[in-house]
């Protein structure tokens, strides 16, 4: 997604040191420490304006959750959603690159990752940008818990298709799949991104799948 | 797929033992001296009225091709198809269950196996009928070849998402998954089904999985 920048962006991040780290890397292995409960650790890899991320934070209090996004208005627009929000101690954002994961985060820091509508980079000589490509699925492994859980939203068919055999191929066991997700059982507790509330809304089916690393 | 009963169906089935098999058992390990060439075997179980085996054969004189069917007024309509072909010596037909393949086949004695348009069972309960529930997953592994490829073809997206889970689950390598099959460029070379036929001009989706076993 491109955005217009915006003026009041870089100060309210500079502001909100609390809410919002631009210094990554200088938390690895530490994540716990910005949270108030030790409890596992959700993250989610492209976050955009962090609807999903901010829903998710709200309906499970009993999980931290970190919402990374790579371009810095983008994140701003997701940092004031969230601080417009009712005190969430179980939220914290990245402004940060999804290729820098492992200076991010310990192996095994965390527990579950979600791709929300990630960029389908259609073109095949694009094909290793797509964060669902084998050198992301080894990043997301080292730094998830043993059997860690990823979680692919998308409503690009290509995208889908090529994460189906791309998290196949790498050996993951796949929890489940949904080729209509709103039209399912599993879609009735599922939190939508702002993507998906305007896309959905054209008819047009959500693919999703929950697997897991050895 | 239910079809009437035929009075001509009997008859023309004893009438032609050269081309449909009622005995599969006791070919067991033989198939390849039904042919004219010694060449790979490809395997459709559930063929329906013999369309897309009969195409695959005109198509492909290097593959020798069986057709399974279990209904025999079935089997019989695609036994008439294909007499009414010229000569398929690269084609044998069979009347029997897919369930007792283990009894019908050597181990390796096939080379890929195709699924198209399985009844989808789509009742929970059911689920251990599927064609690609794991019993019958591990039925296939032992009469493929090593490395042995499963095609599988359905409009139905139930059974496209437990095929996916299941094939998985099982340890099977994916080689391709096309969620809009005649919109893709895989689509060009598609042989296909009556059912098929049918139900695509309705515009909906047709899915297909490749994989293969370890």
């Amino acid at each position: 997604m491109r955005v217009k920048h915006k003026k009041w962006a870089d100060p309210l991040i500079v502001a909100h040191p609390e809410k919002l780290v631009t210094n990554a890397a200088d938390w690895k292995g530490k994540w716990q420490q910005r949270f108030s409960k030790q409890q596992p650790i959700h993250l989610e890899v492209g976050m955009g304006k962090g609807q999903f991320i901010i829903g998710m934070a709200k309906a499970h209090p009993e999980i931290n959750f970190i919402g990374l996004e790579i371009q810095r208005t983008v994140a701003a627009i997701a940092l004031k959603k969230a601080l417009g929000e009712e005190d969430l101690p179980n939220l914290q954002l990245i402004c940060g690159d999804g290729e820098d994961l492992d200076t991010f985060f310990e192996p095994h820091e965390i527990d579950r990752l979600y791709l929300n509508f990630s960029d389908p980079w259609p073109k095949k000589r694009h094909a290793k940008r797509r964060l669902t490509y084998k050198i992301f699925l080894a990043s997301y492994q080292e730094i998830l818990k043993d059997q860690g859980t990823v979680e692919l939203k998308t409503d690009n068919m290509g995208l889908f298709e090529f994460s189906l055999e791309s998290m196949n191929n790498f050996g993951m066991h796949f929890d489940g799949v949904w080729l209509d997700l709103h039209n399912s059982a599993e879609g009735e507790h599922n939190v939508e991104t702002e993507y998906e509330q305007k896309f959905a809304a054209k008819g047009q089916p959500i693919y999703k799948l929950t697997a897991h690393f050895e």
